[in-house]
């Protein structure tokens, strides 16, 4: 019996193909600023909304019915489940995934158990891999499931279960190498608090610093080649998660000086549940030096959850796509679809026409913000504004060549009075719309 | 013609009296923890919001029509303006105020008249400070009101404004000095932006890095021997303001090497703006050694803008004065009343009975946080959550004397199985309730 | 083996008390008002989150583990459920409990089976009611966590959805009334929608139309003599839900001439979800008729989501009961804790703690809502300020006995010039602060 | 001197131009669905945001300095300002034009003198829209900016405002009625509280209830043919206002019986604020049979105020518009630039180029909508997901042919057992996406 309706590999057909299982604009080999689109997108499935999540809220049981949800071995469901992660990707033509140890295996009754499993599974992978030239984005650990991580993973006030997540992470973080992992995550879901009653934020805190420590040194151990990445997030699980947003991030990794080693995962939804836009996070980890990679999705403006839905918005994907060419693109990064189909869309093919449909609007988005880059517009009104600080003398004043006294008395001699000039947003929101 | 219906000082009068005009727990000399009231809490009245504000509001022009808000000779009115702060702190027996140079003296026609007018005044406040013994917790310089800086200060992409800004900040810490200021403010109200269209994100931190680090060595050079203290606030005006909050100034310190320099001044309305608790910026600028002083007041939690409120809720406040007294208490700091009546509150005497009431709020507050203080029931139900973090080999691996590879071969070797433990959140929110 | 540590009931101790299982201040007998606080406050456990809830969370399973959990048989499972129901509230001394029909009794193979299982638990139910004098304060049917009910119920695209919660809410309601039910509630959790792009929302809001129609008439025709309950929520598990807040219930109920037949449970969570106070929603419905029962908890305000924390802040809680003592008080109505303890908060006497702090919370806020009845002054600040309003000219104005034309007419031949008035919030707020 | 730098109008040039002030999609004479995109879009540009606001913000003073706002005679700057909204309106190509009386006309300093400059100026009005064939799409009275209107216009304690505002509202509605006004709109900006302790609710509903009684009668009396509209906002200026949402503005009607009088004036950045998106809105509107016209802006989803932004997201806006054209298109109503340009955005020109984009992006949201008609694709999904529901006994059902009891008898004799069916929300968003 099929999973999906369709066993041809969805194509790029052009904008006016009215297949609801074609690319209209995602064409994996056209060239943009000198690389191909699968070279700038670098999309991958993610394993846990597309194969794991049954369909669960906090409101009502599961609606999937996933063949692998069923009863039956574990570990047969696993490899199901694999296979069925490569169907996806062939269907799609995506070429990376990622996925979490708990995804791909079943827990067992204790670590070791669960190691053998997510190592047996992981062989599983390796051989579909080089069947098919499918890469791994990234993998990471599940320290927020099990019970065990209620109180947190690396901040638990229990120092057994920051050993335990050592021994998790040192597992995953194997196997991630051993799979060709381009990347290695850290999402600290549980790393935060419910209430400050019961917590001591500095420990805690000094906790997660030794932990990330250690994935470092063991990461350069082991010639892990790849960067560490955390993914920062508000809230949700906890009221109060410390990897907040990317400005906090990067407060914690150079409290802990770890500002070189690691970078971010900027999730869309995450972005906007700490107050900010996507674009926002991306060009501040880019000006901080840490923009790492992309968890793609969209959060919904009126939930104050995480919905993490299929970001389907071209103008609003156009300007994160700009900001992420500016950085310089992805380089061992790429844009995970963490994003799950609503609970009411039962059929399989709804996964498809949901990556389908995003990977188009990246992919429109993506030659809407090369034509921003080619044409320079943009950056050049940007530039015209801050040009004076190009001048020599204000170059000086910028560098500390003048104290604050100089600089009062140059302003007092010279009776400096600045004169404001318009910002002219409108003008450039219109400029943004003739690229999307 | 008198501006407040009274003409005697508030006075202690116990929690019996019902005298609206009467201190119920503000008891400026009673002693907790070894220190006095007052002393603990360091109240001071501010300029803008009690005498400057007119009553406008987005959508309506002002209601108090203040004596000084009518038409006349400038200088004039600044003078009795400062006369009535000083009859209002007698009126309230507060010990501080604070001001930005613009709400202090006119603004002139150059910043020269501005200096001159500032200094002026200042010379008339410091006579009033002799006399009665009042003090200046902090001065400010007001660079966000004049459309000179509607593109930011510091952050201008007109480096003439930077350079307008470093006069003007010169001449206000000169004067704070001279008035013998205990913390010198910054609050980057314009410091951020409105679009990233056509906005320099990296070029505008920068410049604030340079801005903070000039500030800081004229803070040496003249002998001023206060904090300098930024204000965090997530937006407004601004869309996106570059102190978001205590953990991204932390990280701008940090990135400039001025996180032993410079201290945050935690408002309660920013902090839940930015998405916190009032309690969790103060816990978090305490970890990071960076708690400075409090603006005082309480955000509306429906209305996503700066309400500056007077804070009313015990309880609340109990968990805020819990955290500062954990973070050892106000230092050079104080707790400033950052609030404004209510539009609607067009009585001068309304301001009376802000601060009266919202003084003995705080004053409950410090009580019951010193009752938890002494108490120590609830620092024991936290010490005893991480009480195995205390163990010699817990301490081993939190200071880095063990590998990740170390740590996960005991994990599997001693087969360490973390059992959850109830992180009796309802039973310590009880606890709190037997104290405010 | 005992699920709670304690076998004797909680007791009243006084405010002094620091046993942690005892009342402080809820003394069921003590009358104020004319009426006991037992009559005031007319508490219920509900039966979901004290014994259903098992510890779930969008990121993380089950923590609690309860005995009735584990495998075994479900009908059995369900009477020790239900008997742990009665030791609950013996222990806590709590009069009255709430249930969904899925609460009670496991669902079966089918609606017919299912329909038995709620009717032999109810049995069970009645007997322990009889023997205890523990009493219903409502039931309703759970049409929300089958998957049949993923797109609504009676707002259902299928027609066979909408009857079959028909056969649901016609057992559950029986049942309510067998068991002697003081109200019936329906809270549409489903009943919105994910997107409008697949959403007839008039057909939904028609069908909702009828649905409750039909309720009402049959309530009448079995002689029921409660009210039927709403209960507002704006949001979450659904993006957007029909019974979004009080106003937009009582546009559904007026819209369907039902506003003398059905009332609202207002929850606080709810109502700070939907931009509202606590005391907004009571107060407004209580200005349109359709005040019903109040569903007890308290949302976290940093997170966009329903945490039903038990409510502990009590200023907060004394603005809600002065409301609710304006409004009549609670006749059939109830405080039903729609409260749930914290996923980590595993320990069984975590319940307990739960309750009884809140109960405490809510018997202090209760005496200070008295206070400020009987004390007046609030009242007679905002009569004097509508005073002129009952001046017989006004009375005319306002039931309509002058035109606009004629009013007009007035103001120009009487010059009418109005004069504001201070509005005095924060004399009002530190008012309240004397009785809380 | 010139205001704005060009004389000529701007033109549509097609989608390729690059002229920044030419139309790209906006073609008024180009024909969809049978009429012409003026005939559908009905533009309006609104003299508040467009001429009178300075550039202030709750941080800062004015930016603009437009010559209107220096000294000189206030009816001379007003002539100058009509002027220039009729030069506006030349240049964009825009029909209609929106007011409140104070942005016409001064003050003054007695009402009867306020009327005489509304008058004057409205003379002047008529004779420009005699001349050049624009339009009034609607009038309204500013009932919030004065200080008289701080505590509510209609809902004021004092009753002596209510009878004020009747006489300010009469004069409006005469003279939007006598320069042919389509509609006239009610914002009821301070119609709402700050605090509950200062207010009865109750008597300012039934306040509110009577003015809008007097003034559909007076509509009638004096024969103006167009609607009278309220628009919703749930808040700001104050805490909370009376016409939170279209919900809550028809549970108002309904309870006043004016539900076939009044209908809705239906703005983006205050559907957002509610918690609601545009799009629910207006098809709620629709739904109630109160959708009258649209306020088109644009709010931040990161900031909680009225931002008021121009519309510039065509998915979002095509959302919108496939709603009013199911709604059956703008009938009376319009589409007016409740809309600023950034207080940064200095220029005169920089208000021409916020308009010009704004209208290109409606036009092409516009296209994309009418596409969504022709194509029927959409709604053929959403018929065919409640078709069961036109077959004849579930219509029997629904209106009400079965009783409760009878219903439950079928499901169980019929064994009715409903099996879900997806959503397809992916689906339709990609749809959705084909055609913008
Ligand atoms: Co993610
Ligand atoms: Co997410
Ligand atoms: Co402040
Ligand atoms: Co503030
Ligand atoms: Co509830
Ligand atoms: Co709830
Ligand atoms: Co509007
Ligand atoms: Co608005």
């Amino acid at each position: 019996m099929r999973f999906y309706s369709v066993t041809e590999p969805v194509k790029y057909e052009g904008p006016d193909s009215t297949n609801p299982l074609a690319f209209r604009y995602y064409d994996p080999k056209r060239k943009l600023l000198g690389k191909s689109m699968a070279e700038h997108l670098r999309f991958a499935v993610c394993y846990w909304h597309t194969l794991c999540w049954p369909g669960l809220d906090p409101f009502g049981g599961e609606t999937f019915l996933r063949p692998w949800h069923q009863a039956g071995d574990q570990m047969d469901h696993a490899r199901r489940k694999a296979d069925m992660m490569f169907e996806t990707l062939r269907l799609l033509n995506v070429p990376f995934f990622t996925f979490h140890d708990l995804d791909i295996a079943p827990e067992g009754s204790s670590l070791k158990e669960f190691n053998r499993n997510v190592s047996t599974i992981a062989s599983h992978l390796l051989k579909k891999m080089d069947e098919t030239g499918v890469k791994l984005l990234w993998g990471t650990a599940n320290m927020f499931s099990n019970r065990r991580f209620m109180a947190g993973a690396a901040t638990n006030p229990d120092p057994d279960v920051f050993a335990y997540c050592a021994a998790q992470v040192k597992h995953c973080l194997d196997v991630t190498k051993e799979l060709g992992g381009e990347n290695y995550v850290m999402w600290g879901g549980r790393e935060g608090y419910e209430t400050l009653l019961n917590t001591d934020l500095k420990r805690e805190l000094a906790q997660a610093g030794r932990f990330l420590n250690l994935v470092v040194d063991y990461k350069h151990k082991i010639g892990f080649k790849g960067p560490i990445l955390i993914e920062p997030k508000p809230q949700e699980p906890t009221k109060h998660q410390y990897d907040y947003d990317v400005a906090t991030v990067y407060s914690f990794l150079k409290a802990n000086g770890l500002e070189k080693e690691v970078k971010v995962n900027i999730e869309q939804n995450h972005a906007i549940l700490a107050g900010h836009t996507f674009e926002h996070e991306i060009a501040l980890a880019s000006a901080l030096g840490i923009f790492g990679s992309i968890d793609l999705n969209r959060g919904d403006y009126q939930s104050g959850w995480d919905t993490d839905q299929f970001a389907m918005n071209v103008p609003e994907l156009a300007l994160a796509l700009y900001e992420i060419l500016k950085a310089g693109g992805l380089t061992t990064g790429g844009m995970n679809f963490d994003a799950k189909i609503r609970r009411q869309s039962i059929d399989p093919d709804d996964l498809l026409h949901a990556h389908v449909g995003s990977m188009d609007a990246c992919a429109r988005a993506l030659i809407a913000a090369a034509k921003m880059i080619e044409d320079g517009r943009l950056k050049a009104e940007v530039d015209k504004r801050y040009a004076k600080w190009d001048e020599p003398k204000n170059q000086a004043m910028l560098h500390g060549k003048e104290s604050l006294a100089d600089i009062a008395g140059r302003v007092l001699s010279e009776n400096i009075d600045p004169k404001p000039r318009s910002g002219r947003q409108e003008y450039l929101e219109n400029l943004l719309n003739t690229y999307v």
